[in-house]
């Protein structure tokens, strides 16, 4: 557990700034960076050296919002926009899961996928049902990617094949559920609620109870779509936005009968009102900003570069199936150029994000919801990605910050990710 | 140059028909496609048979737009509009290529990776440099792959680095390099004005008459960014709009002297106006759509439904490196991207383009420019990729039609192109 890599070294260590060294050294002890070295500090000279020579390593990339049973069904069936697209496509697929021969089969792709990419960490949502939930989390386990795996709860508004029996039956089947996946390493549990219109009052106040008796963490769906939006306002009139729904059951990043704060993610925020990003920066609730699929379902532009000048925590997210690829690299793009289209069709006065921006996004920015990770800063979670760039005919006599842009650019991940490392272990690619 | 392959077929016939044969054979004979068979017939039984087993297999795509200069820094320095980014990056770039050495290894480059890429046929800007465009020509002529390329014109408004001297100059060079590349077999040129701010009256009138006299298929710039659009009105306010200057100078389809047609591509149209778009129409040019660019470069979004629907010409173009990849996997997904956010924030009455609709333009829409290629409808030039997308842990029991969807969002090109066919002959990949 203590050697050093070798080669170009990228991080971000603040949302405006990537550190490039050329050439340089990265320690790794016991799972912890301990820093960037253009020479060598005596007191690792005896650690093991891998030479990745002209290559280009950076962190892991983090994913923050992604459903593993989609991937089954990943980069087809676009065609639809969100409220449409569950009820036709998402909905009937998942409800394949309550086999747990088909989810068995359906993860071993989903995994092999995930292991193979650049993402080093991510937050998952599985299905309802708790037999294939946990055979999803074994096998990320085995992967020794580091996730977070919710078991979703729906008990109204889907469609009778997917929908729990009820509040009570989604809680108990939660609690059975928490039992056996206690004992994970890597794969830890997060409440799930769906999104709001497919949760009744009951299972709200249900989930409520089990955050605040296991301080678990919480990730959901926000804000993502004008219709779904307006279904939310009927649903609970007297709510005065979307996320205080969440609130109002304390699954919005607070326990306010406890006092507490807890770590929450909601995916999208497309279309949050002033209000809404208040409460988001108050409670310290991570959006995860998903490019793809908010253009694939026609959802809109999330006003990103707004947030990180608010100090919301912001990271991004593949959101398969709906995003079209699981790769990062995709999202950082697509996070650029969603961001152009932004400042042309909704705020001429709102500048795109820089390469520094998202890239910080898929990285740090993601990375802040796993406590020390996503950078190569002293004392982060040692978490890498090794890219060789040499193939294609590519000219590599241009800077190492350029060399990163045109890998993401050109979507490089599958094609030339040569090695990969979580929390100080290497993972075994294509194994 | 008489063989079948066999594997999965998948082609378009008209702009909204996609025809998929599993497990069937496609035959070429002397470059011609003779067909797609479920059984062989008896008059192909004694051809080589290629099996393919379970890949998929397509036409060749065509890239009706991009700068092979500008591959130089593909992927690297996106964050600027149009007319700042050609001044700040892309002249300067370009004017390296008055070095022939710098210009031989640049466009060594560029040649291996379209080689490796699903393109199969290409319309190519060069510089306006005599001795490196003829290089490009030689370079790609020896890679098998079917281009027109061109020379460009520009000899006002650039920089002094890269501005000709003046229009009698550019004519010159233009005459020199028509000489020295007129025995090429699969490169063929193309006169190619940069766009109208680029051209004095003297060059434009010098360009009209070459254009008369060698009978030179026309390729340029149209309606891409408002801002080079208000530029064209200042430098000719009494043309009722841009496309209408090439028209007076007989470079937009139509020699009006003669009376004679000729094939001419207009790349990006996208703040076309009514009149603009007639005149497209009549004069039967080719739109070269290149939503890639048009994100990157945040021109806006072209209606490309509309042009469909009214009939005109289109196809797709990389046009990198404004267009962050030659992938034309990654240009097909793009343009149904794009086009979700034209219904969004544009005009909610337009749908989106659909995959057919996409893939379409990519292969049989471009395809029209070359004459009878981008299908394999009997009597077509017989242009193949082959891909196979077994690798990634995909499940494959899926139909056909689904699958190449998926390779096509995955950006499996690079991945997973095993085999490559241009007018019957085979090309190497990776060699």
């Amino acid at each position: 557990m203590k050697f050093v890599l070798k080669g170009n070294i990228i991080y971000a260590t603040e949302k405006k700034k990537i550190i490039t060294r050329k050439k340089s050294y990265v320690v790794c002890e016991d799972g912890i960076c301990k820093g960037v070295f253009k020479e060598l500090p005596i007191e690792y000279k005896q650690f093991k050296i891998i030479d990745y020579k002209d290559a280009l390593i950076m962190p892991g990339f983090i994913d923050l919002h992604l459903h593993a049973p989609q991937y089954a069904f990943i980069g087809t069936k676009m065609d639809l926009e969100l409220i449409e697209w569950l009820n036709n496509i998402a909905f009937k697929e998942e409800s394949r899961y309550k086999s747990l021969k088909y989810a068995k089969r359906a993860y071993e792709n989903f995994t092999h996928s995930l292991k193979n990419s650049v993402t080093t960490r991510a937050c998952i949502f599985a299905t309802r049902h708790v037999l294939s939930s946990i055979e999803l989390m074994s096998q990320l386990e085995k992967s020794k990617l580091i996730t977070y795996v919710g078991k979703v709860n729906m008990d109204q508004n889907g469609l009778e094949i997917i929908d729990e029996k009820n509040a009570e039956q989604s809680i108990e089947d939660t609690l059975l559920w928490l039992k056996k996946v206690n004992t994970f390493e890597n794969t830890k549990p997060i409440l799930t609620p769906r999104f709001i219109p497919s949760c009744s009052v009951d299972l709200l106040n249900g989930l409520k109870n089990i955050q605040s008796k296991f301080n678990l963490p919480v990730q959901s769906h926000l804000s993502e779509n004008k219709k779904e939006i307006n279904w939310v306002k009927e649903l609970f009139p007297t709510s005065s936005f979307y996320g205080k729904v969440y609130d109002n059951f304390n699954l919005f990043g607070y326990n306010h009968q406890k006092h507490k704060t807890f770590k929450t993610i909601m995916a999208h925020c497309v279309h949050s009102s002033e209000k809404e990003i208040d409460l988001l920066k108050k409670n310290k609730v991570f959006v995860a900003h998903c490019p793809t699929s908010n253009i694939n379902l026609n959802s809109g532009i999330a006003p990103i570069k707004k947030y990180l000048k608010l100090g919301l925590n912001v990271g991004l997210g593949s959101d398969v199936a709906a995003g079209n690829n699981l790769s990062m690299f995709e999202v950082i793009k697509c996070a650029i150029q969603v961001s152009k289209y932004y400042k042309h069709f909704i705020d001429a006065n709102v500048e795109s994000l820089s390469f520094e921006e998202a890239f910080y996004l898929a990285t740090l920015g993601g990375g802040k919801f796993f406590n020390k990770v996503g950078t190569f800063k002293k004392g982060y979670e040692f978490d890498a990605v090794v890219i060789n760039d040499k193939k294609l005919g590519l000219n590599n006599n241009i800077s190492i910050r350029k060399r990163i842009e045109r890998a993401i650019y050109l979507n490089l991940d599958n094609f030339a990710l040569i090695d990969k490392y979580v929390r100080g272990e290497q993972i075994n690619l294509y194994d």
